[in-house]
């Protein structure tokens, strides 16, 4: 695997700032400042979570996924290697960027724009609720790999560490909101909340969601219960 | 010109049903069946206006537009011509539609997906604003046009009468929200208000705005200053 460090997100250098230049006036901090941790909001591309299994179908025996970038989550990253989906119609996403690790479930995520490309019902769901959703065909350059099912529009959500979650009043499984600002303006309500301590505060929207506020990196975001 | 008469919109049919039953019921009137209006929601995908210039470049000498389906705008309709859009970085999308009549601009519309996709950055505007924004070719049967400029991501927009105006206490150029029910809810703001007595009520959205609330024709839609 790769050791590539991307710098840090603007977020969390905007965040240090905010705290120290309060901190060093003397003056109160505002709650977005008081927050434990800089609210990070990144768009997933369409991608894929993979088996060993599948890997191995995939790219051939033993093989395993080599790092193209670090992902913001701990120990998550980008493979190098994609794959060519192939829907039901025969029409084909090329390039689907992998996900590593490598997973105990098959699973592809899309936005809705991708599964009108393709001629595809897709069913939002939570990552790893897939059962009787609808599969698809996985080609790489050493073979193919058939998903009887696994394919979703993952549910927007928000990973938070048990510290975040305390901080804006929130429990696993609850439902926030994010406001996005600027001229394309929206507010996402039905953000899912994901608690776990290995977890650090980032929310995860599709591309449909991030193209329709056009979100950039200096976008106001704010989470709110 | 053809005639074909569409259905009525699901929402035009359900504004008059709870019309009809509040009166039967004697019940007082909620204020969104009082409207004097339906709320009608459409997702407008990609699509040009040209001149009759345009047309007859890529059409051929004399060609008028043939009506595909007539829109929810008195005498707009969606041709049943489309011309392929070849952008700056020779990345092509086929099948664009026009829309109709003719207009003395030339004007694409497309979602930033499309925009991505193409490798295109292209402005936010108000529709018929187009000073300064990219340009790209059109092609079509008879030959090629060259728009110099034109190609814009539409601010997401209300059509009212001067009456829905008036209900809604609001002016033209003003911004209201749209709130969009469901299991991918969104509120969308920075929805511009455009009044004219030539207009039915109708929201414009587009693809990537559609498709990250997954709008369907059931989906419970909300206009609100």
């Amino acid at each position: 695997m790769g050791t590539t460090q991307s710098v840090p997100h603007r977020a969390v250098v905007e965040h240090l700032v905010r705290q120290v230049v309060y901190e060093r006036l003397g003056k109160p901090m505002p709650r977005v400042a008081a927050a434990p941790n800089p609210l990070v909001v990144n768009i997933s591309a369409r991608h894929c979570h993979l088996t060993p299994e599948a890997v191995e179908a995939l790219f051939g025996k033993g093989y395993e996924l080599k790092v193209h970038k670090w992902l913001y989550q701990e120990g998550q990253f980008a493979a190098q290697e994609t794959v060519t989906l192939i829907g039901p119609r025969s029409r084909v996403i090329s390039n689907l960027r992998i996900l590593g690790p490598c997973r105990n479930i098959n699973q592809v995520e899309l936005a809705y724009t991708d599964a009108v490309a393709l001629g595809f019902g897709i069913p939002l769901r939570q990552s790893g609720d897939i059962d009787g959703t609808p599969g698809c065909m996985l080609m790489g350059p050493a073979g193919f790999f058939e998903m009887p099912q696994g394919v979703i529009r993952a549910l927007r959500h928000v990973h938070m560490h048990p510290e975040d979650a305390e901080f804006y009043g929130v429990q696993k499984g609850d439902m926030m909101k994010l406001k996005v600002g600027g001229p394309c303006a929206i507010t996402l309500e039905q953000l899912l909340v994901r608690v776990d301590p290995g977890f650090k505060l980032e929310v995860h929207i599709d591309t449909d969601e991030g193209n329709a506020c056009n979100l950039k990196p200096d976008t106001p975001c704010e989470l709110v219960k």
